[in-house]
């Protein structure tokens, strides 16, 4: 079957990355490309990222399959609606903000059923069309937020399309994403702006010793400041859980500072330990690529399934390869085919469809 | 005139470094070397990071012209007094510990006039002798406490010593020392450790999502848990001005917390720019070498003033390249004649020389 043509809506390094990959790993023959700068719309033409550009936002949508939103966190809603109305019904809307529970519950029921909520793990220092890398998303996690609204074959279609611009799509509830991504990306900003303007505020003389401070304040202030405008926006799209994960850190701090303060060496050592084996522990080489299992899941033909389903797998830390969708007619029961990697991934896969209360049987594949 | 023998005690990968940059760098015949562990000993003639090893700890001592302890910190002042008791009085004893208030303050007046604090902004994610590089010093900063006790020809004599293995000698106070390190590098080791248990304890299940967590993660945490014994001891070591600087920081993401529950964006966008200005400042170009200049202060001869002239120096970011005496007799001006590089180095040295109430005059030698 012929890809249909799919839009890509904000042409920043993100999008154009996604345009690229789209056409150049995907084999999408047209990537329909919309930006409210004429001036990226052109660059991105001339660049290759998108096959042709559309003057505006309801133009490129209007014919295709999939629209990406690739726009700032705080316009995502606007845009992702005037995508919905601006596109038939069986067109698949999908974003790429960093937070994404705010932005599904803009959404009505209706509308939720063909906006599915994404993030892809991966971006660029620089930002700017002239950036985009067709290998942006090798590998790299690509969260999905499917809802009990999504429609089962929308969800699948863009799970295809992702894999195939090489990223590993991974279903998560959007307010547990909220917090991950509070904790492991918008906290350690917080942290690195902080510890810089202590550094700078605290010893104004101490210049050179900051210079040659060792490379524990490098690592540590890397990111400090960095794009300042788009982090603005980022952390008041998930300011409850990033001002949580900022007092949850303020708070351990404090906890060290007083067993510091008493002078508690066996304490701090073990504080240490505790940090280098959980450290160790999430550092452990992910599984190596094993035989591929078929995982066959019987469900009802109704909407929802397939956000719990996906969505328990992601949690379980299932990685699907590939998914397949075999519609029953009416409300009889369909098959939800998942490949994935290795035994342990499928007894994981079967176990969690299993506490679901689907039925489920496997297959070895190679 | 050809050099004494000197004396590395504890022989780590730092005093490993330390004695092959004496033989290698320096090109020091003798470099005697003594760790209690025998093992360490035999292995560290083995490697020829020293020429030859002692027995005990006084036997090292008993005749070199300098003694550099490389023990841990808890350990330092128990081991600097023995040598003190079993080296001749000319002779310099020295250490490399991360905190310098502490250890000065455990020593007598008397002590202080052998006794030089110091500490070099370099080491290794490994330990051991095995780990020995005789670069470990090249270009790094190695910062001085003298005191006013101390005999200004053994701090010529430690400078020298210290720009032959590469390093950069810097004198500073010994508290501004121990707040700038609980700042630059005691600190980012608490944040590093207390992010990656937080990471551990609020996300459970979230194994896979961190360990797809973006850059900023890896960056924050790549320090935590490093070498808990050694940390224990660190931080009690600096106890005070740690404690200082991770309640301060404590204070500061609550700030930014508030700042972020309110959704106060431009704030936030505000917070974020002050942070890249003072990141950009911090990692502004050092100057390039320039010609050199030499710096002539006339100074009483007596102990302190070289401490204070030095330290001053230290504190005005002047890089000494090289350091000379000339001994007046009895009460009589001595002159201290500085090599720094640039006119820049050398109005700044005039200017803080100047401010303490010395004369000084400058030569250019280029």
């Amino acid at each position: 079957m012929e890809d249909g043509p799919i839009a890509v809506v904000g042409i920043g390094v993100m999008g154009g990355s996604l345009g690229l990959a789209l056409r150049q790993r995907a084999g999408i023959d047209r990537v329909i490309g919309y930006d409210p700068d004429p001036r990226a719309r052109e660059e991105a033409v001339a660049r290759g990222v998108i096959s042709e550009a559309a003057p505006t936002l309801a133009a490129a949508v209007a014919d295709v399959e999939a629209v990406f939103i690739a726009a700032p966190v705080s316009a995502t809603v606007a845009v992702a609606r005037e995508a919905l109305a601006a596109s038939h019904d069986g067109c698949l809307i999908t974003d790429v903000a960093s937070s994404k529970a705010g932005i599904l519950d803009a959404f009505t029921d209706v509308e939720r059923e063909r906006f599915i909520g994404g993030h892809p793990i991966c971006g660029s220092e620089r930002g700017g069309v002239e950036n985009s890398r067709e290998g942006m998303f090798d590998g790299a996690t690509w969260f999905l937020t499917p809802s009990d609204q999504t429609r089962p074959e929308l969800y699948e279609r863009l799970h295809h399309l992702l894999t195939r611009v090489g990223a590993r799509p991974s279903a998560i509830a959007a307010d547990v994403h909220d917090r991950i991504l509070a904790l492991v990306s918008h906290l350690p900003h917080v942290m690195a702006s902080a510890l810089i303007l202590q550094a700078a505020d605290t010893a104004p003389r101490g210049r050179e010793a900051l210079r040659s401070a060792g490379p524990s304040f490098q690592d540590l202030t890397r990111v400090a400041g960095a794009n300042p405008p788009l982090w603005g926006d980022i952390l008041t799209a998930n300011a409850d859980a990033v001002s949580d994960a900022i007092d949850a850190h303020a708070d351990r701090l404090r906890e060290v500072s007083e067993m510091v303060r008493a002078r508690d060496t066996a304490g701090i050592r073990d504080y240490f330990q505790r940090a280098a084996d959980e450290r160790s522990r999430i550092h452990e080489t992910p599984e190596t690529l094993d035989e591929p299992h078929r995982v066959i899941v019987a469900m009802p033909n109704r909407p929802g399934v397939i956000s719990e389903v996906a969505t328990a797998l992601g949690h379980g830390h299932v990685n699907i390869e590939d998914l397949q969708l075999r519609s029953g007619v009416g409300e009889q029961e369909g098959e939800l085919s998942l490949i994935v990697s290795g035994s342990d991934a499928r007894d994981r896969a079967v176990s969690c469809v299993r506490t679901l209360g689907f039925e489920v049987h496997t297959e070895a594949l190679s």
